[in-house]
């Protein structure tokens, strides 16, 4: 499944706190996307999670469940990512929550693909930074430095710049696709336009849009084949 | 270097800030050990690992700093192992000091080996527990979920039982020994006799000494001929 995942250009993020309509599901599903991601920073529920499978499930898409809560767990996702916030001044979720979560479903991982992303808050009025005290308030030599600590200390395949809700600065993502050598470089946050996409294409592995579907269907889907369209520059690998 | 450090059994750990004479060091280097670990909780200096690294150069056992001391790096090891202390409630023992670091040397990646180690500190009176605030209170399937954690979530080459003075719990061990299936495990604390040293070559891919060296130095040195006769059991791999 990795290998697979290293070939994903474009990927939705769906909030399963935010239910979507059967026919909006369809048309996130067969736009072309390489990925349906379920994820939200709150909210996220047994029950809510189990909808969205089932909701993605009848398209032939890749779905992943983004773990976020223990409680949402549910069996069934192509696979789990698991966010390992770097930044996070709270250490639950640099380690613990995912220890407590291992400790209680151990088993699992012997059946599901498990995939760690090495995440990067960056958008410091976010309730993904709220709740995981992250320190967003970070230079582009501090990013760099956790982009190289994820890749080759910890190892981890994926590094996630995650702007959540904003658009981010694309100086650093620049840097940072020129700086990763091994690691599949994710970006998520503000993509409201296809020409965002494809400025955000130009540099990250795998673009990542998820508010925009609950705001502008239209845009959020176009950027589909614009990512599709746009060559990965800088990549020094 | 990484695949080199697979196949050791037998490390010696010195610590830059207790001086050992100069036929000492040689006995040691000269011992049949795979290599020399420099280091320690407290006290490193850039003074005393050069010092260190010159008088093991001698020899042409492998030399390995373990960087727990920014200020104390410097160039010309083997490999940089990167202790991350996945139970440490002070995030900066997870990866806080290590951004910090990469931060100020990042260039440095580009020439040196550098690996990075799962901690998994389990003596709740040693003062790595104290330095890094780490819940060392944990029971068996607390560890087994840390295992999982690194090697599974973050890939860490490395994981590492860390009993820092004190003789673990060998169910433990063998019980983390039959979870691991890439990671190669490193054991290490209050290897006192040759006995100890073969139980726990029984379950560890790599067995460190390190307290003996400056208590018993005989004992010590008898550890590293078991080590290499005892032969590792209870491997699912």
């Amino acid at each position: 499944m990795l290998e697979e995942i290293k070939s994903w250009r474009h990927a939705f993020k769906i909030d399963p706190a935010r239910p979507l309509s059967e026919r909006w599901i369809a048309d996130i599903c067969e736009s072309g996307t390489d990925a349906i991601i379920v994820g939200g920073t709150e909210g996220a529920t047994i029950d809510n999670v189990t909808e969205c499978l089932a909701a993605v499930r009848r398209f032939s898409v890749p779905c992943v469940l983004e773990v976020t809560e223990l409680e949402s767990l549910s069996p069934g996702f192509d696979a789990y990512f698991i966010p390992v916030v770097l930044n996070a001044h709270n250490p639950a979720y640099i380690s613990g929550l995912h220890q407590q979560a291992l400790k209680a479903h151990g088993q699992f991982l012997k059946t599901a693909e498990v995939i760690g992303e090495g995440y990067c808050i960056l958008n410091r009025d976010s309730s993904a930074a709220r709740r995981t005290n992250a320190d967003a308030a970070l230079d582009l030599d501090d990013i760099v430095a956790f982009s190289r600590f994820s890749e080759s200390v910890l190892r981890m395949p994926i590094f996630y710049l995650e702007y959540s809700g904003t658009y981010g600065n694309v100086d650093v993502l620049k840097k940072v696709s020129q700086i990763l050598e091994e690691a599949q470089l994710f970006y998520g946050g503000g993509i409201q336009t296809p020409e965002q996409a494809a400025e955000i294409a130009t540099w990250a592995d795998t673009v990542i849009v998820g508010n925009a579907i609950y705001e502008d269907k239209e845009e959020a889907l176009k950027t589909v084949n614009v990512v599709k369209e746009t060559t990965r520059q800088g990549k020094l690998r």
